[in-house]
Parts: structure tokens; C-alpha cells; sequence
């Protein structure tokens, strides 16, 4: 290898070549902060643009997975409200400030009346932290109840209720005070549809009695209850709505128990669901907190706990003052009011819907004629592929995952896997996502799945 | 009062009055989370530049309080470098970057060499969160020793090892796992200077003997050690500087046990102290873990943990990915970087060094004439003034702390109180903050501290 031409700059917007980079990240970055790809070679990003990121040779690729960038990378209507409010102010909230009352109170219009209150926060760990926080206010108790397959953040307290994350971590104690309910999935879980052929079965009911259950435990052990904590789509667990009547239940054993329910909404509001602004209102309950983060201000660090004055009145009854340096900093609500703007001016969450419809409908006619494919699941732009090796033992086929995935990236798209068996294909795309793209990766994904059948032909 | 009028607009910035902005806040923002001055007439703010805030009417207040905005309110320089990236790129660090490594790199040439990994997160309480995370991995155990009048976050975690928090939450129950060492001041804890004249006694190793005392119960409990952490200076606790020798002592003390040291610079980095860029090197020693916040970003959310490889190492063995979704994105890092340069073209570490020794000298000018100022106390532009009602007994004068800082308000500037008492008056103002800001305030304080004396006078 020529080190000399290695070492070459590929792009302006580059200040060391990628060898270099490689080289930084492995001397000064941990190495449990992975990289995509790193084994078929990591990709070097340098701009963003809609739903397209480009390498340092100026590559488009066009993003899959990233929910974060909701009203695509770089959105200048968002750059420029950061901009103009970074030039003006940016401190903590114990000053007055307009935009973070003007926030709150748009931000509100979105929920049931009753969720009025707001903290801001820095991350989606941060909120669901406060939340359990306040659960714990509210009612004296400890307990948490979460799902097989959660993840709820990178903290201390929320890794304890991620059994997504805590059952990769090697001798990990699971907390006392926390418990899993099993992994409410109509497809993968304890019920599953294929199973149960009734369809006057309540699968939903069946999972929530498992929560009842959880909840019946405690209080034959005389342990109270704080909360109930769930993503109102399971994201890292595997892609997967929640049964029908699921939380319907479940909100009602845990409010007959004096427990607070908590919808994390990190991964699934603002539209991204298409028929609904929040996930939650798929299920038609209302939460007592629902935690708000990714989406939120379009990759600016920026989240928010949403909750009932009640809950709130509980947390100020403890005494002690609640501060979050930068929560609700007048540039960081600049950005978040901005991204509102956006989802409403370029009608996102219509779009979601409608192309997450084509996506679903191109997806389930691949299915039909690759067996690979165990299951389409989804709504709106937050869509799983679950293959399978067999679609009646639903073995994970984790490798045709991977193979599928690393393919994806040398068509220069990026979609990747999720679920503890690795083998769902994930899209969440920017919420630009058009239905050409759709097609794009449709083709793609009927490529990929025809070289695995007839691999000696590819 | 004329209703019309109160809802006028003062300011082209403003974009509902200041009366609306109070009543949307009481009714969508947590009451815990506080604003300052409430009750004398809370401030709307509405633009910052270098060391001052204007409010609606465009009158200027002199900030000596805010460590956040460390190179100055908006300075433009970090104003356009988060713009430039801004519009580029912002994802997660799952992607190489040039600004990820080369801002790693350039931080841990601040570094002693064995600090070379460094974590990207949003705030000092994710950075206080996983460098605890850190210690267990490490070293297998679950107790933390902190000491008495600590603020490490707001997280569930961090809040359990901040006694200056924790304190003031009703019904609070201390963790089993968490230790409290006494209040390291020579000027108002277990051991005094006052108390013990002979100079040839160090009190630091006194303090330090105490959390030797604390491992030496856990060792016959049975109980391992994790770490200790400490502010480098005390913060919230009452603006004092470590006393000479502790953290040497409590290191040694800390490692013998297998434990890790941990020190908090979120309050203190960056220059601010002035004759060090870090204010553990006041006490000549090296930490295991470092966590950095506040000043990083002025006032953008980042955050870093810096640590050894050997730790990282542990952290890695765990098997888990650590994977923070805004963590070391392009901007916050870019505006992190841009943040060095300030500090080091404008020179302002020694900038704070000659600014602070002259406020220290004013003040102590002061107190010689003020029997109200017990202590004065600090280093480079971290600076506490001790109120007492007798300098013998020391007893907090706290409502005469909070009168000084009310009529600082009415003059325009901005000065809080600390401690666990709040009768110490807290200066760490933006780094820009000059000599002509020390006269103002001196002659300010000296004046208020004459209307306490003299109040029929007034």
C-alpha cells in the first residue's frame, strides 16, 4: 500500500485523510463507541444534506436509519434558527426567556391537555431518567416495570431498565427494584399470531396480564409501585409495534396498582408514525409522562419530560430545586421550535404516512416471493424486516442480516440490524424519505435476497 | 396597574411581553425549576455579549456568575464555527469525523499523557454518570465516597452522591453504597485553620484521614471500594479550594483500597482557576478519570470524560456497546474546539490568574474594614465570599448574603449565593471579565455591606 497516497486528502471539507482518522479514534476514543462497519470498512462522513450523507470522496449515501436527522440533515430552516439564536443568547432558564415558554406551550398543543407541564433536558437518557424520577415523587415508590427488548438510554439508571442493553453487559446484576415483562410482540414473543389462529384472542390482553401479573407479584411481596415505562414502538428490541389494546390494559393494571405510566416517545414522535403525532396515541391511551428526545431538534442535543401538573406539583413537593444547565437554553429551543416549523410547513407527518404505506405495501410483495423474509412490521417511516431462515421456527437468519446490510452500504445505502438476534433489517429514515427512494432499496433488498438463495450465481 | 401597557413589547427581540412570559411559565415550567430572584422581580433576558446580559430594555447586567459562557456571552468566533458545522453535518459518532478525533487529540495535550480516552456526552451529570460506570467496571464494587456540600448532577445517580442536593429532598434515604466525607474547608468544616493554629498541622491530611476512615469501615464491612470523587474546587458547596495536601492523601488512600479517583472539573476547567488549565493540579496529583463539562461548549450542550486506557479497557471487557446518540456529534465538537481557541489566543487562563489575584486583593482589601466578610477566598476567577455575623462564631450571615446580591441586582450586576447555608457570595464570572468589572463590584459590595451597618442611613 502507497502510505503516501493513503495519507491524501480526499475532500475539502476534510482536515486529516481517513487513515489518519482511523488512527485518532483508536488512540483516543473507547472502543465500546463502535463504528458502522468497522469490519467491512468504516465510512468517513463530511456532509449531510436531506436524507443523503456523503464520504470524504463526495459519495452520496442515502440514509435509512437515521431518525435523528427527522426533517432531513442540515435542514437550513433549522440551521439558520440555530444560527440567529446563537448570535443572540444562549444561557440557563433561570433567567426569563420567550422561546422557552413559547416552546412549552406549542410543544403542549400537540398532547392531551392534561400533559402540560414541560422540563427540558439534554438527551433522551436525561428524560427518561427525570421521568422515573418523577414517577418516584409521585408515588414513594422504587419499583419500575419495562420490556423484554427495552432500551431506554445510555445512563446508570436507565441501563437498568434496558434489558436490551443490560443482557450484553457481562456479570450484570439485574436491580431488584426493576422488572421485565415479556417482550410484547405478536410475531416473536410468548403469543404470537401465528400460534394463537383465534383472532378473537386478545394477544394484547395476553401480554398486559403478564405486566398484571408483574404488578399482582409486587403486591403479594408488599412492594409498591412506581411506574411502567415503554417505547410506544419497541425500536432496538426489534422493530415492532405493540399488540393491539396492549398499554390499553397495562395503563389501567398499573393506575389500579398507583403507578405512573410512562410512554417513551424518544424514537417514535414527532410524526414519525405517520397516522399520529406520538406512537402512543396508536394504542389510544394517554400517558401520565411521556419522554421526548432524538427527533427533537434534529441532532441538536435537546429533550424533553412531559407531564400532569399533579405529577409535577409532586416533584416540587420534595424541596429541592430541579436545574439542568443547558435544559431549555434559548438556542437549543430555537432549534427544536424550527424543527416544528418544518414538520408542519413540508406536512412530514402525511408524508410519513404515505410513504410508509408504499414501503410497506413494495416490502410485503417482496416477502410474498422471498421466504427470507419472516416479517414487514411497522407504521409509517418506522419499518422491521425480520428474517428468518424458516417461517415457521422463525430462526433468525442473523447472517443473511449482516450480508444483507453490508451489501446495502456498498449500493451506497445505509440501512442496518436490530433485535437481540440481530436478524431485523431497520428503516427510519429522514422523513423526506421519498418514494423513489422506496423503490431504490426495494430493488436493492430483492438483489440482495435473490444472491442468497442462489449465492453461486451472484 | 395598566394592563395594556404591561403587555407592551420592550425590545424587538421580545416577542411576547415580560408579564406573558411569567404566566406561561408558571403554567407550562416545573415550579422546582427556579428563576432567579423571584421573588424581588425575576430578570427577562434577551441578548448576551462577552461578560454582560441585557434585558428587555436593553440595560446591560454584569455577569459574575455565569462559568458557562467561559469565553464570554455569544463570542463570535465559537458563534461561527458551530454555524459553519451546523450546516455541513451533524449525526453520531458512529461515522469517522475529523472533529471527533482532533479534538480528542488536542484535549489531551491539557492532559497528563496516561489520560489519553476521552467519551463525548451532553452534560456534566452524563459525565459524572458514566465515570462512575467507569470506576465499577473497573474495579468490580459499587460504593462511592463523595464529600459533604458535593454537586455532581441531576441525574438519579449523580444527585446520590451530591450531599448539597440530596440534603434538601424530603425523605430522601442516602444510598448504602454512597459515603459521605466531611466539608474539605479549612474555614468552616471539622477542622479550622482558626482552631488550629499550629501551621506545622495539615489540616488537608486531617480531611484526607477521614475518607481513610471511610475505606477503613468498608474494608472491615466487607465492602469494596469503587471511587472517590470530588469537585477540584467545591462549588455549590460554598466557593473554597481544597485544602493543601487532601486530594495526595485521599488519592494514595483511595488506590491502597483498589479504588478510582475521579475528579470533577465540570465547574472548574479550562483556565478558570488561572495559574492551572485544571484545578486538580492545584493539588499536585493525577486523576483517574476527569469529567469536563460547562465551559467546554459555552453554553453548547457537551460534555467529555477523560480517562486511561486502562480503563477503557474495563469498560470494554463488559462487552456492551457505550453509544451516546448526540455524544461528539460534528458541531458540539466543533464548538468545542473553537472554544480552546479562544482560550488560547485571548491568553485567558493568565488573563484569569492576574484578574482573579486582583479581585482577591480587592476583596481581602474589603474585608479588612467589613467585619461582615469572614472569608474571602479562591483562586483565579473562582471566587467566594464568606458572610458571617461573627467572625469568631462564624455564624452564616445569610440573609445579609442574600440582600447584597439583591441590591447587586438593582445596580446590574449579577451575583448569587452558595453554600449550605447561601451566605456565600459566588464570583466565576465569563473569563473576559476585567479588572474594570473587579473596581465595580468591590465598590458595590462595599457600599451594600455600609447599608447593612448603617441600615437607618440608607
Amino acid at each position: 500500500m502507497n502510505s503516501a497516497a493513503s495519507n491524501e486528502l480526499k475532500s475539502p471539507l476534510e482536515k486529516i485523510s481517513k487513515e489518519e482518522t482511523l488512527r485518532l479514534r483508536d488512540i483516543h476514543i473507547g472502543k465500546n463507541c463502535t463504528v458502522f462497519f468497522k469490519s467491512s470498512g468504516a465510512l468517513k462522513i463530511v456532509r449531510g444534506e436531506k436524507q443523503y450523507l456523503f464520504d470524504e470522496n463526495n459519495v452520496p449515501f442515502l440514509d435509512c436509519i437515521n431518525n435523528v436527522a427527522h426533517v432531513g440533515h442540515c435542514h437550513p430552516h433549522v440551521v439558520d434558527a440555530g444560527h440567529r439564536q446563537m448570535q443572540l443568547l444562549s444561557t440557563n432558564s433561570r433567567y426569563l426567556h420567550d422561546n422557552l415558554v413559547l416552546y412549552a406551550q406549542r410543544l403542549q398543543r400537540y398532547f392531551p391537555p392534561q400533559l402540560s407541564v414541560v422540563y427540558f433536558l439534554n438527551s433522551g437518557s436525561e428524560a427518561n431518567d427525570l421521568a422515573m424520577r418523577l414517577a418516584k415523587a409521585k408515588t414513594g415508590n422504587k419499583d419500575v416495570i419495562c420490556v423484554q427488548g427495552a432500551y431506554h438510554g445510555h445512563l446508570q439508571s436507565t441501563v437498568s431498565i434496558s434489558p436490551y442493553k443490560f443482557n450484553r453487559i457481562k456479570g450484570y446484576k439485574q436491580k431488584k427494584s426493576v422488572h421485565v415483562a415479556p417482550l410484547p410482540c405478536s410475531y416473536r414473543g410468548k403469543y404470537q399470531r401465528s400460534q394463537i389462529k383465534d383472532e378473537s384472542v386478545d394477544i394484547g390482553k395476553l401480554y398486559a396480564d403478564e405486566v398484571g401479573a408483574i404488578i399482582e407479584n409486587l403486591r403479594s411481596n408488599q412492594r409498591g409501585l412506581a411506574c411502567f415505562i415503554c417505547e410506544s414502538l419497541v425500536s432496538c428490541g426489534g422493530q415492532f409495534p405493540l399488540p393491539q389494546n396492549y398499554l390499553k390494559y397495562v395503563y389501567q393494571y398499573v393506575r389500579e396498582a398507583g403507578g405512573v405510566c410512562i410512554a417513551d416517545e424518544v424514537q417514535t414522535g414527532f410524526g414519525r408514525v405517520g397516522s399520529e403525532f406520538w406512537a402512543f396515541r396508536l394504542q389510544d391511551v394517554v400517558p401520565d409522562i411521556v419522554t421526548i428526545g432524538k427527533p427533537i431538534g434534529n441532532g441538536h442535543p435537546i429533550a424533553c419530560v412531559v407531564t400532569t401538573q399533579e405529577i409535577a406539583r409532586a416533584f416540587e413537593a420534595q424541596g429541592a430545586e430541579y436545574f439542568n444547565t443547558y435544559g431549555g437554553n434559548p438556542v437549543s429551543v430555537a432549534i427544536a421550535n424550527a424543527v416544528l416549523d418544518v414538520i408542519e410547513n413540508e406536512n412530514l407527518q402525511q408524508h410519513a404516512l404515505d410513504v410508509g404505506q408504499y414501503l410497506i405495501e413494495e416490502l410485503c410483495k417482496i416477502q410474498r416471493r422471498r421466504p427470507l423474509i419472516g416479517d414487514v412490521r411497522g407504521t409509517g417511516l418506522f419499518v422491521g424486516i425480520d428474517l428468518v431462515k424458516n417461517r415457521v421456527t422463525k430462526e433468525p437468519a442473523s447472517d443473511e442480516a449482516l450480508y444483507v446490510s453490508r451489501r446495502f452500504k456498498e449500493e451506497h445505502c445505509l440501512v442496518s440490524t436490530e433485535g437481540e438476534w440481530n436478524n431485523v433489517l431497520k428503516l427510519k429514515p429522514p422523513m423526506v424519505f421519498t418514494k423513489a427512494n422506496v423503490d431504490t432499496i426495494c430493488e436493492l433488498l430483492d438483489k440482495f435476497l435473490e444472491e442468497l438463495t442462489h449465492p453461486n450465481e451472484v
